[in-house]
């Protein structure tokens, strides 16, 4: 039995999400097949770096999985690549130490939502980013920025249908980027709550329409509740960019 | 009754082509259908520079109708925005004179056609460029760009199941540039046949690749005979791109 780390990519629209359903088109469900059907119908079990929700885009998210089979690291690129359907791809496959797990060894990762500056919608655009019509100042987002870099408890930035305890994550980098008329937002972090790169980026682009100030947000943060956030940016303009292990 | 041109832009993937057909999904019938809508249910016939075929996109088609409803363009343009699907968008309504034809007033068009550079499939160019993982040779593709631009008989560029008789065509520019993995070539002339931009870059993908050579052009030119050219490029690769009036 050998330990596989792979790397993939997947354009989230048609998916109901990464985890595993009955009767749902899933990431996880997806690879599983494939894997099955490399393996003679034996259900080999994947773990991912965290799950993605339905709509959500990865550019490189990471799994790992155990196989028995004796072929390369390239022909399982290769093997995968020719199985999975054409809206899930293999960027890359690793060996692994045996002990190694996509989800408890990621010591970070890099997410990236995009906002489509526009008051026109683009059939091209409509599952990849978020049509925003409204001007936005930059300024004051930057300002908003800097008191939520650090280490705090994300508790209003979480969704309040979260488990998990301790809300408390760091954020190591926020920034933004214009390119053409998308703006970029990118998010690197030690872990991420819940919903909290799409709340963060519906309450940055509440503060650059103007509708809250910047210096709410430390108000927000230690009301520790949803309601205090701006609201949850849609799906269809987030991506799990990269896993750091 | 006035008439009335309208610019319109569409992600090609999920229509069954430009052109109206019983139970299938088309772009001509989802327009007809958000117009009927604005008009108490009365057919509204559209026409249109010319038909895409299915999988192609639009980032420029120009149709025009005609209507007794007594709205300012910009209101056009937003009624018909907020009814049609996501992947068709209006960009543009006019008023036009009485006698404007779409199809008959065009004197050229630009068609773009993107290739995605790669061994290596991207969930997110799926439906939007053609994967092409061989090296190409950008020398002897401009070589051979110089053989098919100007006017000629583009009988062998041109899908065999046509019906137009007068195949002679004027190209007024090809070229090509590379954006990152993306290649991008540019058509420019008074009229394309059916298939002929596909047609065309399949057969200068041939030339780049080296499996045929840049002054086997003319004498594809002059057989007349479409099994000489090379390749039809798939759809989903090719954009009308603007109409000229």
């Amino acid at each position: 039995m050998r330990r596989f780390k792979c790397t993939i990519t997947y354009d989230g629209s048609q998916f109901s999400g990464y985890q595993i359903q009955p009767g749902k088109r899933t990431i996880q469900g997806e690879i599983e097949v494939a894997l099955s059907k490399l393996h003679k119908g034996k259900r080999i079990k994947i773990s991912a770096s965290g799950r993605t929700d339905a709509g959500v885009h990865a550019k490189g998210q990471v799994i790992h999985f155990d196989s028995a089979l004796a072929i390369s690291t390239e022909k399982w690129e290769i093997a995968l690549n020719s199985i999975l359907p054409d809206d899930i791809a293999v960027i890359r496959v690793e060996k692994a130490a045996p002990g190694f797990h996509a989800r408890f060894d990621a010591f970070g990762k890099e997410y990236r939502y995009f906002v489509h500056l526009s008051p026109k919608r683009d059939p091209f655009k409509r599952h990849y980013a978020y049509q925003f019509p409204y001007p936005l100042d930059y300024a004051a987002m930057k300002e908003a920025l800097k008191y939520l870099i650090g280490t705090h408890d994300f508790t209003s930035f979480c969704s309040a249908k979260t488990e998990i305890e301790d809300k408390v994550r760091t954020i190591e980098k926020i920034d933004f980027f214009q390119e053409g008329d998308l703006l970029v937002f990118r998010f690197i972090g030690n872990g991420f709550l819940y919903n909290m790169v799409r709340i963060l980026t519906g309450t940055l682009l509440e503060v650059g329409s103007g509708s809250r100030s910047p210096d709410s947000i430390p108000d927000i943060l230690e009301k520790k509740d949803r309601k205090f956030a701006g609201k949850t940016a849609p799906a269809h303009g987030l991506y799990l960019w990269r896993v750091f292990y």
